[in-house]
């Protein structure tokens, strides 16, 4: 980085340095943490936050800032400045802008009602009972529109909240993209529902021990790693990283549901080798963290779905699947294609399958949207969930439990979050029809268990730009065309077709 | 805590939560950080240190103290004061004072200095070679006696060093101390190596699993809380508190030697009995924190040897050991008891047994005093060690690597340290005999493996008053006497008296 901006790089790595001291605590409480150590530990987490704010807020951080950058606008002072510096620029504003345009005894209640909200959150969908939940999302949804008053927006609030998730991406945008996918996917499942095609499914128990060997052979094949990383087992999966030499994944291993334990494994490698693939040298910058929520589900999504969904890549590893576990002996690469690829609309979003899977985001938006722009009130919420799953899914929920109440992303206060999963899955099929043709042999590299020369790819196309583009300038960038749900659509058009003879 | 401690209190308890964070991270970097995480980790760790003096020395810190301390030099301002607020401000401001006496430059260069010297020490070690640390050894020297200097003495220069380890011993009371101790030592090793006892070793390979099985239910039957601590695997073992809900164990599980885990073990959970034997409430005061080096090492001590290595704890174990290593299958308790307690001069202090340990500590103490106090030239350390393990143990290290380089502390700064292992077994034997007494039937109930009563006698009579007395205070108030070696001798000459049949 530049001698002009050292002082600021300074500062910045500061904060970097808080903010990974930070994930380490999280990674450790979701691990290792034993069950008395949360109390003090979430006093700890917040500690780095608060402190965190401070450096992001201080004189010193300003008067730097302000060397470079008109604080109040983002507007960038000099001219002598590269295309390259003032995207550094315009990324270290606008995080400052992000942090200082929110009053502190703000942050602090919005830390405050966080904490509570989520225990809420926990017991009612333990309980079944949404009214305990209620009170809580109410006071979150209505600070979460005076957090996007603060931040400021053109036109559409919830645009605000969006732009925490996807910088660039707006209500007008995410309406085009779904409107153009809605009728599509309906249609495709419509078709699929009516097949005559009978899938076979595998049941049984799966040695934790094997599906652990396994899950760590494929993710080292994928190229994670594990000098700079590791996994370990948690509840829920996740990746985390402390920076690009120290990046920590985490599946859950269930002796009944092997499947779904090794497809984590693989989604949260795709997560990880991004962040392994940030470039060291710029830790402390925004160049050295991902582009956005979107650009990260693609690198989860393309491994899982599109790699380790194929039919290519178990050519290579269902005779290792099989010296595993002898419940596939009898399957041959036909049938178990299809067993890893049923489609099935369902209540839970986690659960579902690729081609539903939007949907279930797509319903999320529209409430989301409805609550920050339209005064939709929260206690009408059950009720909306569930005409819209019918709507979407012909299918209405048991439970608040299965339904308004299944995901943790509200309890968060994270409004704008969901589309990021939907974008993902958009982005995935852009980068791997690119990645598929510009790659020699590519079929066949994978057919043969070959996976480095992807992840190379990724690496050389999309990782070391860390956030110096946002994420449609990257998408641009890597393929020529603007984000799109073309690409996606193909993919599932064409795969769906051969597996359900449509 | 008082009212009028609030301010004062809520900045220690920060300074505390830094400390508490970076546990962490020294933990993680020991037992589960990949191999590349390294480099970021030790900035980030150099980052907290940093964090915590700067807080410890700010205005903020500074001028809340002035209200109860003359900082300068420590006099309790208020008469309205109780003994217990003025042992709470005498802490705090020793504290204070310690880091407030080294200029902020000393300080970085100290800390550059000991992760050089660190590195070096490691590559000597490795190869043979002490001229490769000795340059950086003989700077550590220069700068600890500077330290010694900057922090004060009245007068003796080493004793300033021993204050960081055991507020309140003093080389004069040592030199008594160890003076008392070494013939009666010597005289005791002389009768061992002339008895005719002979001993059985155990030797073969022990199942890991079953090891760390063996350790777990032995340290959960001690007290040892793992929901709020947990045991993992390390190179070295170490405990470290995060605080009393979140206390972490480390051993070692070795196929070929399986006593050294066991009791290394058992060693740890002693001290991490009493981390967690702290009051929780006393987070953030020195009343939170262990009374001295010495008195930790005495937890660890008497639950490794006055309870480990005793007949009457193994009438109970003995037969689960069996269970275990069937090795053991053909060893009545008198031989086993035996084959954990001989008696062999030896090169390596941390491989020592129980008689000898205390001569390898005296002669570490006896070369820092030259250093500190004497002038001794670093480049003569090798003679000098050599010839002191001739004097001590008849023997001569086959090498430096054995020898003088054995040790990390003196590369990490830690002179003043050693002693602090020789008063925990002189304080375990005190405590030991103490306990012995006033539990009733006490043998009875280790012959019945109930651990229990001796775990809450130590609490209620250590462990909860955390750093309120000084080591000496602590001891008198529990056994009514100063620190002595004399249980300590009589504890040895019995139990080996009866072995060796003396």
């Amino acid at each position: 980085m530049r001698e002009k901006f050292k002082k600021l790089n300074e500062l910045l790595l500061e904060m970097q340095k808080i903010e990974s001291i930070s994930s380490l605590l999280h990674w450790d409480q979701e691990t290792y943490m034993p069950e008395n150590g949360g109390e003090i530990r979430s006093k700890e987490i917040s500690y780095l936050s608060s402190l965190k704010h401070q450096k992001q807020v201080s004189n010193e951080f300003q008067n730097e800032l302000r060397k470079f950058v008109n604080i109040d606008n983002g507007k960038i002072l000099s001219n002598e400045i590269n295309d390259n510096d003032k995207r550094f620029l315009d990324r270290v504003w606008k995080d400052f802008h992000y942090e200082n345009s929110l009053p502190q005894k703000f942050v602090e209640d919005l830390s405050e009602l966080t904490s509570q909200s989520q225990m809420k959150w926990i017991k009612a969908k333990e309980r079944n009972d949404f009214s305990l939940f209620e009170p809580y999302l109410k006071k979150m949804v209505d600070m979460k529109k005076k957090e996007a008053d603060h931040y400021g927006y053109s036109t559409n609030r919830y645009d605000a909240l969006l732009e925490q998730f996807e910088p660039g991406i707006t209500t007008e945008k995410l309406d085009d993209l779904f409107n153009g996918l809605r009728s599509r996917l309906i249609k495709l499942i419509e078709k699929i529902k009516n097949s005559s095609v009978k899938i076979k499914r595998v049941k049984g128990k799966f040695d934790e021990d094997s599906q652990w060997e396994l899950g760590m052979k494929i993710i080292k094949d994928m190229g994670f790693d594990l000098k700079s990383g590791r996994q370990d087992k948690s509840a829920h999966p996740f990746t985390i990283s402390f920076h690009p030499s120290d990046v920590r994944l985490t599946t859950r291993v269930h002796e009944d549901n092997f499947l779904s334990s090794l497809f984590a494994s693989i989604h949260e490698a795709g997560h990880g080798i991004y962040e392994q693939g940030l470039l060291k040298e710029n830790f402390g910058s925004p160049f050295g963290q991902a582009a956005s929520f979107g650009i990260h589900e693609s690198q989860s999504r393309l491994w899982e779905n599109q790699i380790g969904r194929s039919k290519d890549f178990w050519k290579k590893y269902l005779p290792i699947l099989k010296d595993h576990f002898p419940q596939f002996d009898s399957m041959d690469l036909d049938e178990y294609f299809k067993t890893i690829n049923v489609v099935k609309p369902s209540l839970i979003r986690i659960e579902a399958d690729e081609v539903t899977y939007s949907l279930h985001i797509m319903l999320r938006y529209e409430i989301e949207k409805m609550l920050i722009n339209e005064g939709l009130a929260v206690k009408d919420l059950p009720k909306i969930w569930n005409e819209k799953m019918k709507e979407y899914f012909d299918i209405i929920p048991d439970s608040d439990a299965n339904g308004i109440l299944q995901d943790v992303h509200w309890s968060m206060g994270a409004f704008g979050y969901f589309p990021s999963y939907a974008l993902g899955n958009f982005y995935a099929a852009q980068f791997f029809q690119k990645a598929s043709e510009e790659i020699a042999d590519f079929d066949k590299k994978i057919q043969k268990g070959e996976l480095l020369p992807l992840k190379k790819w990724l690496n050389e196309n999309v990782h070391k730009y860390g956030r110096k583009y946002l994420p449609d300038e990257l998408i641009q960038k890597v393929v020529g065309s603007s984000m799109s749900v073309e690409p996606f659509m193909e993919y599932l058009e064409s795969k769906y077709g051969e597996i359900y003879k449509l």
